[in-house]
């Protein structure tokens, strides 16, 4: 148990001090670094981290697959409670005041609220956006990732309150993840899906998450996905039809289901194949959604003509907006034990352990890794 | 003069009677054919046309660069005046009965406004559509077209009234060009024009429509085109700045020139390079509308990982629906004689002179040609 001191106008002291982990390079163990006094400038917090979960674009940064401006701390899928704020009023993306004390998680990225990108609708692409778990070690910001006893959250930050039944395996994720495919069904939003056919590229976290919230919609989703214990997953999710990639196009193969053309298309695997079939699956009117896109791959060939006449949308989605974030929580506060977003959890370390937990996790075993600080 | 007498419950006679034209196959002149006796069911009306003007797809239907049912009348831009109906309420798409004498146009599609699609906002691809001007002739709607005196208007038919003020060499290209232009922005409407940098690909009728209308909102507007009498005419429609393809990549030089990058991209030439500029040029949560691309082509390769860290969204737009054609009107009635919408009409034939009509709008010398069924 960590206690918390004032010791200046915006000055607090930590015992025993915060520590975060911090990476450098592929193939080094990350080194834990201790920071005692922390200081907070207005409308920032000082959260304690409950539980954190590995997203894939930690494990690919880890690995070396990403570009990533070292040393840094990374972990961006968390959930804490607030232990010390620093001046003025910090608001809820509800609009309440955050207090000491709350349970939250908090957006990937910090907004200013006031740029053209901001007031555009795209507050995830702020002109002046920081991304937890993304930035260089800074002197002063050195909690800014969740592989950490504490994260110092800077203003502009979402904040979502989380409910207790919540667990904190399944709120972790809700951060990244859940989030995300929350503003992935949104971009499809001129859709009803209340009847309708879902095909999701990707059994993954989002994936996952994709079909449990188009199902609990009134969707029927079909889930694509290489693997068969990923298949299984998906059903447990409530997908209609799982679909093995090698058994053909997925539109063909849902024709000879029997279901009705897909109206929406979830990617969420990034692989080139499930770009296509995405693109080329759905009916007149349709939005392919592509979420899954975000390593460098291979061009997509597409026929404008069959964009053109019937009206197909394409839209990409990176991240998410804060009311991502409250709709994510809001529907895991109101879903229940099923789908069971908690087992999706299958390990969890310690933090010291974190090279141990990114290795568990890179061997794609489980599809989410957790990191308790507390342990 | 024609006179209009009904000689029972459901049939008209018109005298002299109607006359349309007739298209059989590429390179065989058009053939009148006279339609003495009219029934019109419940809903319908008889339209006498005033003027029609002829669409790009005429053209590469009669030049046999377009599949098309023969024989069929083309047409499908004409404002005409309401000679007769058959019985019930007919109710434009402001919600008002249309009455005899009233001067409408209509849209290029019939909807039964009850299907999937009709109730999914794309009623111009109704399960039961009927196509001006593009459906093989049938006894009973052999006047289905607006290369001719008269039009008969099926139930499902959006009708907008036209006043007095808008020229008939406005309001013909309404009833496919402007609307579609209209729609084209609409598919565009998550992006706040005003301010904002609007790329166009094609001075033809839809791109420069756009142009006007993107000028009208506030927007800086790039017209880019390879004929530079095309690029004149879109600087009189609003152009900011007009670009030559052939002087590098649309992106690049309006960079060159000091513009912000483009939030919206309208192509409406079809061209494969066009597509790949709109797609590329567009910035962080910009909208590419693809509306040119209605004839077979070569396919157009996307970046999925641009598509999504930039939250890019393509869409494709054919038609339009009903409300699309009442704004198109509305946009006419308000805009007055700049910009010159009425001059874009470079030569009018009568229609007996259909075939050098034709001839003369395959020459690309003008944006629209006229066809007088008066004359």
């Amino acid at each position: 148990m960590h206690t918390v001191a004032r010791v200046a106008d915006h000055e607090v002291a930590v015992s025993p001090a915060p520590v975060a982990m911090v990476w450098s390079e592929p193939g080094t163990p990350h080194e834990p670094i201790a920071v005692p006094g922390v200081c907070l400038a207005d409308g920032e917090l000082l959260v304690e981290v409950e539980f954190a979960t590995i997203c894939g674009s930690d494990v690919h940064t880890a690995s070396g697959h990403r570009p990533a401006p070292a040393p840094l701390v990374l972990g961006h899928e968390q959930v804490g409670r607030v232990v010390a704020a620093g001046g003025g009023h910090v608001l809820a993306v509800d609009g309440e005041p955050v207090i000491l004390g709350d349970r939250i998680v908090w957006t990937v990225t910090t907004n200013c609220g006031s740029c053209d990108r901001c007031l555009g609708g795209v507050p995830q692409k702020c002109r002046t956006v920081a991304k937890y778990g993304h930035e260089r070690l800074e002197r002063g910001w050195e909690l800014s990732g969740g592989f950490a006893t504490h994260v110092q959250l800077r203003a502009g930050t979402g904040i979502v309150r989380v409910p207790a039944r919540i667990a904190a395996e399944v709120a972790a994720p809700a951060a990244c993840a859940t989030a995300t495919a929350v503003a992935a069904l949104d971009a499809a939003s001129r859709i009803p899906l209340d009847g309708a056919v879902v095909l999701v590229g990707g059994a993954g976290m989002i994936g996952l998450a994709s079909t449990a919230m188009a199902t609990a919609a009134g969707a029927d989703v079909a889930v694509v996905d290489p693997d068969p214990r990923r298949r299984a997953l998906a059903r447990s999710f409530g997908a209609e039809w799982v679909l093995d990639p090698a058994a053909g196009h997925p539109g063909d193969q849902l024709r000879a289901l029997g279901a009705i053309p897909p109206l929406v298309a979830i990617e969420a695997s990034g692989a080139a194949a499930s770009v296509r079939a995405a693109i080329e699956s759905v009916d007149v009117s349709g939005v392919a959604v592509l979420v899954g896109s975000v390593s460098p791959g291979p061009a997509v060939e597409i026929d404008p003509e069959r964009i053109v006449r019937n009206l197909i949308t394409i839209t990409g989605v990176h991240n998410y907006a804060p009311r991502h974030l409250q709709a994510a929580i809001d529907y895991l506060a109101g879903v229940g034990a099923a789908p069971p977003f908690e087992a999706l959890v299958g390990a969890t370390f310690p933090l010291a352990d974190l090279d141990a937990a990114l290795a568990c996790a890179a061997s794609g075993e489980h599809v989410r890794v957790g990191v308790d600080p507390r342990r």
